[in-house]
This record gives C-alpha cells, structure tokens and sequence, in this order.
C-alpha cells in the first residue's frame, strides 16, 4: 500500500557511529497540510525550536530525521546546526528551507556532526521511493529492538485514503510525549483546523496514555503531514461524518504506534494495560492509572510474576484521588485479588500468579464511585531496564 | 547513654516467619507527651488510624511495634486485631489501653497474627530494659539490611537532655513519608505544642527530604514521645531559646536517621545528595531536586557510573518549574560538567566519570535565577533494587 505522493529513504550517515542506518527523509510531491505536537519539557531541542516556528504555515513538504545525536543543549552552535541541516535537505529537493521539519533523537549536549549529512544528502534524496518508509523507521531507532511501522486505509467519500504512521520510542516513554519521535503521512484532503484538531485528540487517546519509566525528554514530537492526493471530499468544518472517519483512523494509527513503543519498553518482558473504572471523573480514573502505572514496586513486581496488590492498593492511596478504600476492587485479567479493600482469599492469589505468567496482562482497578473509566498503558521494571539504562552511552 | 525513663525489648514472636525479630516494646515510666505524623497516602494501616485517634490527648506511655505484617488493607478484622494487640501490652505494663501506640511494618493485605503476639507479650514486657532499643530497632527491619539507631544529647538549662532514634526503611521511600517508621524517644520536659511544631518542622528537614523510589506506603509514621524526666526548664511558648537547641537536636535526630534510610535504600550503590541553588523560590528548588532524584533514568546512570547530565537537564525541564535552561550549570561534586546549559567540554567528562566512582555524590544544580536552595537525598537504581523488590514476599 502506498500513500498517494510520499516517498522515502534511509541511510548509514556516521551521524554517531559508522554503518549503521541514522538519517532519514520523508517527502511529499505537493505541499502538505501539516500539524504537529511537541514535548511539554522546558528544555527543548534544537530542531524543535525551528519546527515549531515553521509549523505556523501550517504546511510542509519533507521530514528530515537522524538519531545518534538529540541536538538538545546545544546551545546557539545547535541550533545553526539544525538549520544547515535543513538547508542541504532543501537544496536537495528543491523545496523552500521554511518546507522542511527537522527530528533528532540519540545524546544530549553532543553537537551535530553537520558534516556527515552533507556527505550523505544528495545520495539520501535520490533513493527517495514510495517504499522507503521501513528504513526510515530503522534509521529512527535508539534503544528500540525494533523498527514500528502501521499502515492504514479508511473510504472518506467514496475514496480510499491512506495512512502511514513511524514512531521509535522505548525508555523515556511518559504521558506528556518522551523521546519519542511520531510521524504520519496521509493522502487525505483535509484543512489544517481539523488536522490539528485530529491530531490533539489522537495523541491525547494514544501516546500520552503510555508510560514506561515516568520521564519525559527534550525532543519528543509528532507530526502528521496530509497532502490531499487521495481528492476525497475535502475534510472541514462542514464535513463532521468525514472528520469523523479520519480522526478515527488516525488515531488508530497513533495508538498501535504508541502500543508498539510500551511493548518494546527497554526491557520489558511485559505488556500491561492498567484499566481504571467506576471513578467519579475521567481526570480521577487516569490519575489513578497513570500512578499505578509509573510505580517502580509495582512493574518490579509484575517483572517477578508477583500478585502484590498491595503495592498498587497503596500506589493508588497516594494518587491524589479521594475515593473509598473499602470500595475497591482489583482484578488481573479475570481474576478478581481484592473486593471492597481486601483480599479475596481462597485460590485467588494463586490464579491471579498464573495470571501473571503470561505476557500480556490487564489490572482492572473498580472504585465503584462512578461512572468514569480510563486505561493506560505499561511495561515491567527488568533487570534489564537497569542494565541498558546505565550502559547507554558505553 | 541512656534517655530517663525510657525501656525498650524485642523478641521472635513469629509474627510471620520464625526465629527472627519481629516484636519490640517502648515503655516510659511515667506518661510522655507524644506527638506523631503519618503517611499522607489516602490508604492507612489499622494501626494508624487507631493512633492518630489516640493522639489526640498528646500522651502515650508505649510503642508496640511489629514487622512480618503491615495490618493494611485488613478492614474492620484488622482494626480489632491491632485494638486486641494494645489491649494486650496495655494489660502487660499496667497502663490504660489508649497510653498504646501502635506501628506495623511488612507485607499488606494479610491479617495480623494475634496468637503470636499473646504468647511473646509476657515475655517481652517482662525483657523492658534502657539498654533494649537496638534489639527494638532489629525487630523493625524489613528490607532493611541493618538496623538505624541514632542517640545525641543537648544541654538546655543547665541540665542534659537526652534524644534516641530508631527507624527502619529501605524502599517505598518518597517525600511525605513512606514504608517507613521512626520513633524517637527523649527525656525532654516539653509542652505538646512546642514538640508538635519542632516534630513537623523536623520531619520536614529529614524524612521529607528523601527519596528511593517514588513510592510512599500505608503505614508510615514517626513519633517522638517526651517524658519530662530531664526536668530541664519547661521548653515552652516563653522559652524560645530553648526550643530553638531542642528543635536542632530533635531535627538532627531525624536527619541522622533520614540520612541513614538512604544509604540503606534498597540496592543502592551510592548515596546522591542534589543540591539545587540560585532558584527564585525554595519551592521551585525543592521540585527540581525531587524531579532529578526520582528519575529513573538520571538513577540508572548512576549506578552505571555513566556522567550523563542529559538526563539530569531533561529531569529539570520536566520539573514543572520555569527557568531559563541557557543558564543552568551542573556539576558532579567540583566538576563542573555544564555552563550555561551546554557541554564545558575538555576533560570535564572524563573527570565527573571518576567523581562517579566514588560512593557518595553531590549533584550541583545552579539556575543563576535567584538566592533560594534546597537539598534532596537520594541512592541509585540498581540491579538490585529489580532484585530485592522482584522477589521481596517469595
């Protein structure tokens, strides 16, 4: 499946290390609406600074994308790094530098190795292909095992519109954006208003509902870029069925990316989905998810196949929520540990054991205070969390 | 050196497991005033809630203490379980039921066993004696890997007044308190008021000012009883220069002890002091230093003796506070790493890397934004830490 006048390429630039794939390019043959979220984090990387001033055109036709360096603390060097960057990429396509959005990810407070790109650029733009996206997603990657791809289509007016969505990500995965890099490219006809709009909402439902250690960095972004290619029925203000499909296939994309990114957590041997229900608001219910979820004694105890309800009973207790505690329930999948506040006793705890063997697990937390439910999305705390996490840059 | 008035006893009651420490007493021979704080988390141990009751005449004549079992999470069974246990020190030292204070430390959702402690409580009120506190301060332990006993004396009026602290904890460690008990004990003649406010203030400086993991627990509290035997002046609202030594001794009581609880954080390697100064407010210094100190990723590099200051600067972003990040400096005891936000560069790296070697570390924070500081304590995330708490119940 292609979508309608997007190519890409990769190649092995030696931003960081030799032979291996770190520069990336996205293209659009026609101008692209586009839209994009960045960190909330105060510190914010280079390119950032420039994307987000260029983003006010609302337009863009190209991505260009490197890990190995983050280009973050880098001063005024930085950022007159990022814009050669952007002006060899422009050059090289023939576009406006003002065209180009720019990604780092890798090391903080190393500066960019300019000179690799401009060895690589005019062999990185010629390879430009409708099916280069997998070595874009490849050349993305830091601590990732793997590279995260998901393509999509949905019929807006009769049309079939196209979605192709790339993310790397696994450490420093936390609500509010991590290091974490999001791009989706469609073919679909659409008015920046409700690009934006689209995309809000689907980070919201997506990557700001992972976590996998609690910390944030200085360079996460995701950007959407639609050029309008597929000529559906234009998608605007008058048009609430058609936004509806495609804010709904979106976000899909943007939640298969983001559920890839847990799933890969740095050393996760675990994927699960913390499920909170019957809370007075959704703020409540997500609150309380999302200090379950960043818990080290609970994720170590998940790591140890360990039904330690009492680890997430208390994690709860200091969420900042007011509830009940005689009111809660705690499941693992179908197993429920804990009813109003205490154990069920029994089997329970040995099947819930069972429970937690497998790879896959779902704690469902009831406050029975409402009507409110929201998930959230995490991984175990591993051995190897540790051990990747202190040999990083060795 | 022994504080007047004050016994203590341990004993293996078996309370979960056989053959270790798990009971200890506090006895005062004549009525001390007592004032406590306890965990903020909204999920509280039987026994707390019991306390906090009994609290409320600010007078207690004991501690009964027990590790193996939390009594959280065990509703109204575990609330006559505690009640049955003062009942039963109650009757063993003489003294009325509400002069008890209890405090339980270990795993939760079980219930108390009762039996346990009616066969140990003759035995054990019968062992009271000045020179039991150690043994107390063993029976405490959970995780801990040694027990924590700190005693100081201060002259005030001419006369010596004299403090002992205990506490245990090791993880769950976090500001607002956490799986973790404090008791100290003094024979300070002192007005409730006056040991309130020097206890809050204390507490403040000491155990609020550390952190392992993020986590806090149901059961935390810390007590200091007073019983007047040093018959120094009244330490009261007319004597503030009295308060004023009690206060720093009292303070440095906690802090030896916070201090302590740290160093033996579950699987640390290193003890990391962060020291955040030139913030506008103390508020906006204490945040930093508690974001930084919490992140997972700043605490695994440590361990892996990595001098990656980019997690540092990302942390800080993340902190909620606003600062300028072009003039934040970073320094690794007196290497200096980061000027005005970048890489000083040279062999300032190589340098910070042999300052990691060592075991203890102050991160040195500058915002050049103003004249407040604040410091936080905290040790590093190792392969321990995701041992001991994988598999801390098996």
């Amino acid at each position: 499946m292609n979508v309608r006048g997007f190519s890409a390429a990769a190649i092995a630039a030696g931003v960081r290390k030799q032979g291996r794939l770190d520069l990336g390019l996205i293209h659009s043959a026609v101008p692209a609406v586009t839209a994009g979220v960045f960190t909330t984090n105060l510190v914010k990387a280079a390119p950032l600074i420039i994307d987000m001033e260029r983003l006010k055109q609302g337009m863009s036709r190209a991505i260009l994308v490197n890990s190995g360096c983050a280009n973050a603390c880098t001063g005024e060097a930085g950022r007159l790094a990022a814009l050669q960057t952007g002006a060899m990429a422009a050059q090289a396509l023939n576009i406006p530098e003002s065209m180009v959005q720019l990604a780092s990810t890798g090391v903080i407070g190393e500066q960019l190795n300019v000179a690799a790109f401009a060895q690589a650029m005019p062999e990185l733009a010629k390879a430009l292909a409708p099916e280069g996206f997998p070595s874009v997603a490849q050349a993305m990657m830091t601590t990732d095992t793997r590279p995260k791809m998901v393509e999509k289509s949905v019929e807006i007016g009769g049309v079939a519109v196209n979605f192709l969505g790339l993310a790397k990500g696994a450490g420093m995965i936390m609500p509010n954006m991590a290091t974490m890099l999001g791009f989706v490219v469609t073919d679909a006809r659409i008015g920046f208003p409700e690009l934006h709009r689209a995309l809000i909402g689907g980070v919201e439902r997506s990557f700001n509902r992972i976590t996998v250690d609690g910390d944030t960095s200085t360079n996460d972004m995701v950007l959407v870029m639609a050029n309008g290619l597929a000529e559906n029925p234009w998608i605007d203000d008058k048009a609430a069925a058609h936004f509806a499909l495609f804010q709904t296939t979106l976000q899909a994309v943007l939640r298969d990316l983001a559920l890839m990114i847990v799933a890969d957590g740095e050393g996760a041997t675990k994927f699960i989905t913390i499920r909170v229900s019957g809370a007075k608001e959704a703020e409540d219910a997500h609150r309380i998810a999302r200090a379950v979820a960043n818990s080290n004694l609970v994720k170590t105890a998940f790591f140890g196949e360990d039904a330690n309800w009492g680890r997430i009973i208390a994690a709860i207790g200091r969420s900042g929520v007011r509830f009940n505690p005689e009111k809660v329930d705690i499941a693992f999948n179908d197993v429920t540990l804990v009813r109003d506040g205490q154990a069920v006793g029994g089997d329970a705890e040995e099947r819930a054991g069972r429970v937690l063997r497998e790879k896959e697990i779902t704690v469902g937390i009831t406050l029975q205070d409402g009507k409110a439910d929201e998930e959230v999305y995490t991984c175990d705390l591993s051995l190897d969390y540790v051990k990747i996490n202190a040999d990083y840059r060795s």
